[in-house]
């Protein structure tokens, strides 16, 4: 039996993969000719807005008077540009006719991002001086800010947020995604989250969509706010889009490796031991903690 | 006493690290002259592979009538070249004889690992069906290959997979250590996983060398499916390849941050609940849930 | 009403975030016209000393007779280079006068470190043979340098402890939180860990800044080694630097999800079984294992 | 008297050189928002042409049964997508109304263009063959297509002067350019030369704009075909487009250094010398040769 | 007799190069450990003053309303980092005593470099017109200021010539060989040159180190001017600085290849035919040609 | 009538220049699945070896106590690499027998050529030093290396006629032409070149294949020593390798622009004036000047 080289089987395989029907899996989501939304170019975009918020941090924009203008002006215009034609590459998923009409969408979702850009430093700072609060680890705020996982993952969330608000569709996921690949840290862009949030290392974090967090709130490693269970429809799929994650009140803290799951309400100044297991709501003020185990 | 500098330090250090042996630890598992594996090369093929598997979702190539074949052909060629290079390194680390006989193995495993290709995007679709089914946030299957982590991991997993029932070594494993690294999710590429498999969220799931996965099984993060011990030879030596690890038959869903471990097998339909720690046989349709903590 | 054009945004928005003051958030960690430190030459500061202490695993820099030497001398010198930048610009962050001084400072600290390059392969070496010890689907000591994430997130921390001692301030941290996002393992640089260290699977695993860490000892995934609560100051602000985290002896292992807080001891040759939660000290020889749960 | 340094020199030079007008012999090249023609770009359309007509020669194309289709279609699509849009930046200096309208001719060029690519190497190979023939340094056919500066001034030439018969401003000019520079070599685009014209060295060679060449042709470096003078209109300024440069009939041949001015023919065979100054008529088989000079 | 390879070659061969002394030819020029003038870093700095000169034709900068005066002076700043360390680089070829004092003056004159921008525009678009107004040829300024090699030439020229008025060594000559190399057309950065200066072709022109040029003077393709002899010191060393070169006063026009020696000077008006050899004074107005060669 | 779009014409045209046969021009010089000699890889070998021969001046070596060794070994050892595939490469253009073979001659071949660089060395600096002593213009030997592109070319050549010497094909000649681009200066790497070479401007210059220059010479731009005519054999093609280009013994100076053609010879000592068209001997120390033309 002759042996299989590559000459022989390369035709064949490039035919198998592109003469046959993509399938609908992968046709219903491609208008002919647009390019896709790209994680690599979304995140350079998150580079951008993270050197343009946090100049010297990130980026090659640094604090120096003679250029931080020209550069800020020059990664603002960048992020415009880059924003808006992947804005423009998400529209593909929403039900949005004419390719002219996306790309007047895109331009204008994307101007009101750049006008967010001030607002969006003004929050993060407040999620820094939360971070630094609450570690005795840390040094500085020049240290949280360059090293801890926390404002990433926060910042991705209150940028893929603003989006979601703006109405862009698919792209607050992937820069959702881009930050839990960093950090491990799991954010549902559609869930709403206060002000001075902070999160300790970090690591397995799942803060599901219909979340709704507080002010000052703390979450350790290992956290979940998740969803109970779902109703499904007459076909047995899952009903999209019904509240079914946790609401946690102003000041509550929930330490490493805990499970919260489903619509309930943990009310202000609740603390949340680690390693708990939780589907009910828990009074203000209630410290609920483990029993020991051994 | 005089002050140490980079002039008077550098050629020490150099000596120190390359004049003497390398020893046993580092010098066992390099011939001569021979690149060792890449996981920067690897990480490339992944990448190649996603956008061969999904054109425009990954890369360059997308749904566009022109190029398509051109893209799918060039970049399966670089996917042969690449891995029959990588295949040969590795192969560094068995005991294989001959750099030609490596070189001609290596090419021949690149070559069944390419005609795989079209199958391997086969599986994943169902994969995405599993994961666009069992989330109700997500709202299109392509927002399911752009975003979720899953796919990634179980991507790699199943290219990792072939590759060792192909019988390259090394390999197999740094790529599905890709994965793990983008994903947190740990997949040994010696685990059978059967159709629709799906994950939700991931981080921190492990999934032993030796488990065994039905098909339209459900994982959630921070799941382990572990050993729970393992004997040792007379040397105190683990003894390598015995099966320890859990069995889950058909439609399995495991919650969030449960462990599982040892060759215990858990039935067709069965739900375990988060946070359970088990190490004994489930029977099929059984709910295991946790007690109530408070 | 006008549509808002990128035009007419822009400069207001470059103003918003250059003309006003960067806030004392930002402004305190900025010396004028100095860069501040960055990941990403970190990044590459930490893949250049791995081509050195892993010739052929990591880099270009392979087991090659004729060049082996001239390639770790320039890789050392590059290190020795771009390290002293990188401190420089992390002493920012600490007290020191003087632009001169600091640069002088920092080339004093960079030439300890590349001294300690030898004793740091040597000190790896160890750590790999314990984790190919310690794992019976790893085939080779080649294959845990290639792969495991222990020996990526265990170097880091061996580099970022020694730039502790050295007395680098920031710097430590940004290469330590690499490792983390690379591998999901948070090691602190202040804590303090022994020879024939190994971590299996690690995503989730956190490791306090006082934690001491005796010889022989090895953690799975998701294990935190954390602080119970901290004392604050009349002003309510964490007290920094107390010891607050815990004491493992040597030949100590614990198990997956396993979380341990405070200044507790865990005594020489204990074993902690999975999702255990500690808060008290363990007597040497113990076995601590969680209660059945069904 | 203080010294100045580059902040507060910086902003008044920027604005200097932004806030003024342009002036009008900047000003009236651009439309607004849109991109001028690129030589980077053209040249990197150079080459992929090179690589398109000459496989294995230029590029990464090469005789290789496996890939040559589909690197030939993807470079050609290349080719198309980067040339219709400098041919579009390029219609902003002609007067064409409207940015579709742009758009719309500059594609249907770029298709002209790509059909024109089997017919530019069947040309090309005609002229390699005439300058293999007429050296007798020349080793091989390869060698003539790697190594000789006529190949490559040649072969730009006839790109850019399809690029006229196209219709495509300035484009055509930039790419004859480039061959200057690379060559030393000038052909104006606008130039008519026949098959298996050839160059020997080339350095210096000028071919005026409304040139007309016949086939068999063969110049030596530092030949001029130049205008003699030019009429200009009432306003002092030239008449552009008037025959003013040399015919060769076919099998001339013209030695090194030799100038020949104005709109004069040269016969059938006709062989001038070097360094010869010609502004006359010569008779067919005539052979020009200067006197001796010592 | 053993074949030799490239392991035991290359040691040998390393000694041969670096152990022995570099010799005085290389030696002299080389204070330890400070960088040499960049061929590579001058281009960079010519293709940023062409993209902030000409907006639009060079560079990513174009005439843009949004980012035109951040993409202006951002590279207005990368011109003069780069600058001042090239320019630092070059005086280590002058007498200057003191690190310090040099990277001091390279700055200071850096910044007049930038100061003078807006002039060096205001200078190259007289050229472009002169250059347009000569050549029937050119269809507009923007096909001028994009093809002609004049205005590249020209260009440097007048960077270079501003450079040896601020006072930097060996930066202007690179500079001017840049152009050489790119056009072919060598004007020594010493030079005196008018305003409303423009060469056709170009390519073989050499412009020597003492020549004065007047304005409106125009040049064609192989033209030298240049010196005669020159008189040598006792040691018949050339003795360097002595005026050498030809004197062109306003409106004077050189046909291609003609050579002039020597310091002459030719008048006002006065027209030289293309091929002619001169050492002599030329009368203003005068027209000197070539005599008939048939 | 239908309009052409890209999607119709491009599989038309890819099948036009495809699955046609290339045609025995470019067939005969290409080996089944080996690359070609490449002009990019070639030009990055020449500069690696100019980084050798003049640390600082060119690449990223520069004298610097502490890694100069490193440096050159790793250039040298890329230089063996680079240069050991282009030698390969070019012996596909000659009639050797056998893959293998052509490998092991190739490295022989490259080896060779890294034995000869502290040769290339020395010989280069006297034709720097014959270059300053013979310009007044020249204020170091510094300048002289950096700047004059009669060190480019020559450094090119005489790396290329080493390779002729050494028997390598093609890449000599791909190596001169790299030099002609860059400056104009065309050597051909057969000619016999003494010590103490040099050239003035150079641009436009020839020297033919067969030609002998002694020891001190000197040429101009625009120089030709070039063939005068070549016999041709029965089938009217040219002899190749016959002695057809002129010998200038040493102390030879030629002013620019002059042309001396065919196998004759100028005597020690002579001087050949500007604009000078020979074809006979000339007698040592004659000096060879052109009438005065006005």
């Amino acid at each position: 039996m002759e042996k299989k080289n590559i000459a022989s089987v390369l035709p064949a395989t490039v035919d198998a993969l592109t003469k046959c029907k993509l399938g609908n899996v992968l046709a219903e989501c491609q208008h002919d000719g647009e390019p896709m939304p790209s994680g690599r170019v979304l995140a350079d975009v998150v580079e951008l807005v993270r050197s343009i918020v946090f100049p010297g941090f990130f980026g090659d924009a640094y604090k120096d008077d003679n250029t931080l203008e020209y550069r800020t002006g020059l990664n603002i215009a960048k992020v415009y540009d880059l924003l808006s034609e992947q804005i423009h590459a998400g529209l593909c998923f929403a039900n949005v006719d004419g390719k002219k009409e996306r790309r007047k969408m895109a331009k204008a979702m994307a101007v009101e991002f750049v006008e967010f850009l001030p607002e969006l430093r003004r929050r993060l700072l407040m999620d820094v001086v939360a971070t630094y609060d609450g570690d005795p680890a840390a040094k500085s705020y020049g240290e949280v800010i360059s090293c801890y996982p926390a404002i990433k993952a926060i910042g991705n969330y209150r940028m893929a947020h603003k989006l979601i608000e703006i109405g862009a569709p698919l792209i607050p996921r992937i820069i959702s995604e881009l930050a839990h690949s960093e950090t491990g840290i799991d954010i549902h862009p559609g869930a709403q989250i206060g002000d001075y949030f902070t999160i300790d290392h970090g690591t397995g974090i799942v803060i599901g969509e219909t979340c709704i967090i507080g002010n000052h709130v703390k979450l350790y490693q290992g956290v979940t706010l998740g969803a109970k269970s779902f109703p499904v429809d007459d076909a047995g799929n899952p009903i999209k889009g019904i509240p079914r994650h946790p609401i946690l009140q102003d000041n509550v803290i929930v330490y490493s490796n805990s499970t919260i799951l489903g619509r309930v309400t943990i009310g202000k100044d609740a603390v949340i031991g680690a390693n708990i297991w939780l589907m009910e709501d828990v009074a203000p003020g209630t410290q609920v903690v483990q029993r020991k185990k051994i």
